[in-house]
């Protein structure tokens, strides 16, 4: 089958692989219909990780199963399905408390927790951007569609990372109805975690990046853009809400957080979450950040240190949630408020291409060339 | 009347100051009876606050009720009271959630949350170490008592701040029944936590200490000492939880953490929670930590920074909580424990002195002398 | 003043009685400029409780204020406020824990709990279908609006009651987004919780009522009307749910629930949302129901019971919130969509009349007149 | 093998039967050591349910793996294991939210939800007071034990059942320290329950029962034992609590409750419930309640209904959870409390007999023989 294969920094192409197959009884497998670029992949695919060369990469992934596994009871052939990017095992400690992000089965370092595919130190399970998926315990791990699945896949194809990656920012941020909500990163996460505040009936969002095509995206779905090569973002926010800052906030960027002029700051955004969030405000933190960063110029961030105002951070009595998100815990759901309408998340689709096109897409995707918002591979 | 007051670093004297008095007609004035010094007051004492020279320390407060403004309806004269450090109005937006920890009408400086008795930069409100208090808003801000207030007042004046302070480091660690919990800091507050994990079920309690007393009453509560002038706490913990880390756990010592040898590493208990707790683990903040602090010797401990292991708490999937406790959320609960003889907290205390005694007093805890765990001081 | 005043079973007139004036320090009083009937009112106004004749009725109020107490000190004379229905000290244990509904003080009888101004056995206070308005702990029981306050105030001054009520009911059952809800009763209350819903970002809302203006405005904000004078309610939502029955539910009528042909059956709605809501669902009740119900014609029903399918209940694993709501937990965040634009209540009002017109519009409104949905009266 | 298989009402017999086997590649197969008679197989004994003659009773079940199907990849041969009562999926909507006790694949009904071994409505499968069990879906449903497995089997038998649902009514009912809690019911559940009030710190426990061994044994844990064939319940609760009502209630009798004369009253213990606790107080009923009843005296229970007095409960804003247990929800955090010696709840047990004193045991248990508290059958 074809597959889009990591060659070495910033090198991927489009290669014949072995066929993924039923391995084990309880295996699903998907032909892929549709399968995103992600940003978490530009990591990997800059090489500052320790992606192996020769493997496949893809976590966003959606398709029709072809074949079931003899103890698939659930998911049949012919079903279509959305795939949490978590591989996860259903019955370990952490999963079992809906914790799916940190499955300890899936996992084969056991100093570790997590597991997903075509991920750098996430198991050994190969992504999607490629005709096949293998998914393992499949009728745990696959998330089955309606028969509106093939029309609205650009939207389905939402739930299996960025969707419900978002919304959980919104879930560790506790957004509630009318809460002022700021966030900080207007990448494809970023603009979900906005939609999500949204959907929770959030009284005010505000949104911080550079990228104008981002930024006018964020006001197509009623968020505040600010544009902090402009101003200060947290200066802006305070001005928004009588100077006492907003009521919660999310982390969208990660650890390769830049300044406009591209130096990379590892805690600017987290230091500006916390002098924008008010007094007793909640943050949730999606962006990745990573415990070393050898490709890093600043020697702190090579060890996965930031300069934290924590003084600041503990004095405002203010709470921090982190980490990947635990997709089943919001798949149903959102997959209904797409079925009956009500939410549309492929609204920051920037273009659907070939799966032979993903070189190039990689490409612009990682240059942040203007338009690139979100990419869909269609194997 | 007699009070403990601030002549400068490490200098308090017990002098005659103008009585307290009834101010407003919503005011309370209190007879104190006990009042303790706490962990808190040396941060002033030493010199590495803004606290002002003249003025009365004591935010851990408890007496008898010996007159009230015109407009008090609930609290009489007679009533014995303990008295919460948060001074706070009841109807701000903070308080009005149950954060009146963050008050925002007691507070005079917008740009800041919450007020206290004799605290640096929490409003201009005389401490309690005292003969008489003066209590704002005296029906929202004093907890009535029962019969049994004078016999257990070395109880119940716990209830001021360090009772309710360890519990509010378990609840933003959400510890449960069951849980492993970790414990930074075996101190007044870090011996409250451990009792309240113990009341709330928790599996197995660790605590991380270096003082030979205070890691024996940990230990007289069923709690686990670790000595990290002996053991590296986090390999005894990991080794305590079959390599995963505690479910849970809880900063008690705050931005002045030092090593065996004294010197200070604001972040030191922090980095070492993050390895400690596992994924998926809540961690709650209640040591203080400051915005600046000038009189710290590293540069960015004076800013109020941390170089913290952010990569690893991501990563993690961590949560965590911070700041002063809201007393009022806890105290009813806590009080109803002590009166049915379910919870003691004064097995931390190991003096009872005459408030003539306070500079001696102040000197010993300071020194963290052996054997000076907590001093109730009774005027 | 002018005010309404009851005389008897379905007999009220606008007289002429004492001007309200401040009576205590903390008092606050408001010249009211709209004020709503609810249907709260009718059940007093129809004789079926202890509602004193000569009394005034009013619990939806919203004014400026023109005189405060000596010791009111954040609300000030010319501020426009809404009123929460709830009279409450703000100090009492209920109260602290935020439920403002079962005030403990403001309750002169010890057996009971919660206070509100013009209702049968919830203290002396005087209603606001008056010209004046006197606010007991004005600084807690006023909620502050802002510029746009006169302009919007047939929205705001839904936030003394019927907003934050409807909301409650969704709070009760837990609604989140992707849901399905079934609402019995599309009077204004649950026409506010069919809009809290959506607010909250439920999948779909169902709402089972027989009037056909009521039903109109339901599908308005995007409901699904069901009328039970046409179809059997329980099956209808088992259609639209795959035949497991809604994920949430509510109740918005209360004891008066009767059937087409207009018999009352207390517990009508309470076994139909049982029957309509799924295994593991909750259900928040808002309705009023009441201990002793001396007019009705049942004899169960004059005592407050009800034959519930607690069997069906119980094995169905669902829970069931209940009771009066505690307008001020989520008055600020109501408000605050109100200002943004992103809540527009006053799409429930069918009138506003002088307040001269009081007896004609209790008599429309008690007769469920078509058209007749909700009634503001501008003194 | 042998088993206890049910005859008809009130009789029962230990036959043999076809040993118990894998029949699917994710089964494991146990040799039971340890089942219990539970409250629940006495409504099957006395022939009150559907449940099939021929069939083998036992839903509280503790053994040795003896085998494993091709798909079991946690569970090994020589583990030993306490089963949850709950027969689960772990993937269907309900499992995945971790309501396991209304899984919606294990049950065969598609009306219904939520399946158990050897009872009546909930799955064709065996029970386990047998020398083998198969155990469906085995690396989800069954809990591993560590190495004092052998030695504590009468303290780790209740994970299977009655300590997580007695449990399970404390957090319906949100038991918190310091609350006071009236307990309906001193039965194993009912004394489960007052041990998992204590176990999370709480203030005051009422218990009430007339079966003085039941009452002894509350009493020995710490609750105040309330004999209500000789004191009116509610009152003494109302006077242990300042004529408030406890803070929260558990009802742990179910539908077969009945006066001191021994004539049934379904809604016997719910009405106390809602008069003994206080205003905002939340209930949680594990006592099991039926929607058919034929074989009861009264009508309307043989139709699953109640005389509820809904009034006063919607007046006094109480909340009801109610239902089976997901036991594995709290499984794991039970266990590590047996294993670290925190929780001991074999305190209940009476008899430890052979299987085949079974029938014996039933008759005695039936009877509420006096002493007859908790049975364990050992095959």
């Amino acid at each position: 089958m074809k597959a889009v294969v990591y060659n070495g920094p910033r090198d991927v192409s489009v290669k014949d692989v072995p066929d993924a197959k039923i391995e084990e009884p309880t295996d699903v497998l998907v032909k892929i219909t549709s399968t995103n670029i992600c940003g978490s992949d530009l990591h990997m695919y800059e090489g500052r990780t320790s992606f192996e060369k020769g493997r496949v990469f893809g976590h966003e992934n959606l398709g029709e199963v072809v074949a079931v596994g003899s103890d698939v009871d659930k998911i049949k052939v012919g079903d279509m399905v959305a795939i949490p990017f978590n591989v996860a095992c259903g019955y370990c400690k952490n999963c079992e408390r809906g914790f799916t992000s940190y499955c300890l089965t899936m996992q084969p370092d056991p100093k570790l927790a997590g597991a997903a595919y075509g991920f750098a130190d996430m198991g050994p399970y190969q992504g999607g951007q490629a005709e096949l998926l293998r998914v393992p315990y499949g009728d745990f791990n696959c998330l089955r569609l309606g028969e509106d699945a093939r029309e609205k896949q650009s939207d389905y194809v939402m739930l299996a990372d960025i969707f419900p990656t978002g919304y959980h920012a919104t879930e560790m941020a506790d957004v509630q109805p009318g809460d002022s909500v700021v966030i900080y990163g207007a990448g494809p996460v970023g603009l979900m975690a906005a939609y999500s505040a949204d959907i929770k009936g959030a009284g005010k969002i505000m949104i911080v990046d550079r990228h104008a095509d981002r930024l006018k995206l964020a006001e197509s779905i009623g968020a505040i853009p600010i544009d902090d090569s402009k101003v200060d973002p947290v200066e802006f926010v305070l001005n928004e809400t009588m100077g006492l800052g907003a009521d919660k906030g999310c982390e969208c960027v990660g650890y390769q957080a830049h300044d406009p002029s591209g130096e990379e700051h590892t805690e600017m955004t987290l230091n500006n979450l916390v002098k924008s969030v008010r007094f007793t405000g909640r943050i949730g933190t999606v962006g990745v950040f990573i415990p070393k960063d050898p490709g890093a110029k600043d020697e702190l961030a090579q060890q996965g240190k930031a300069v934290f105002d924590f003084g600041l951070f503990w004095f405002k009595g203010q709470t921090m949630g982190n980490g990947q998100a635990p997709v089943k815990r919001y798949d149903r759901q959102l997959r209904d408020l797409i079925a009956g309408g009500k939410a549309k998340p492929s609204f920051v689709v920037s273009h659907e291409l070939p799966l032979d096109e993903a070189p190039n897409a990689y490409q612009h995707f990682d240059n942040r060339d203007d338009g690139w918002t979100k990419v869909i591979l269609k194997p």
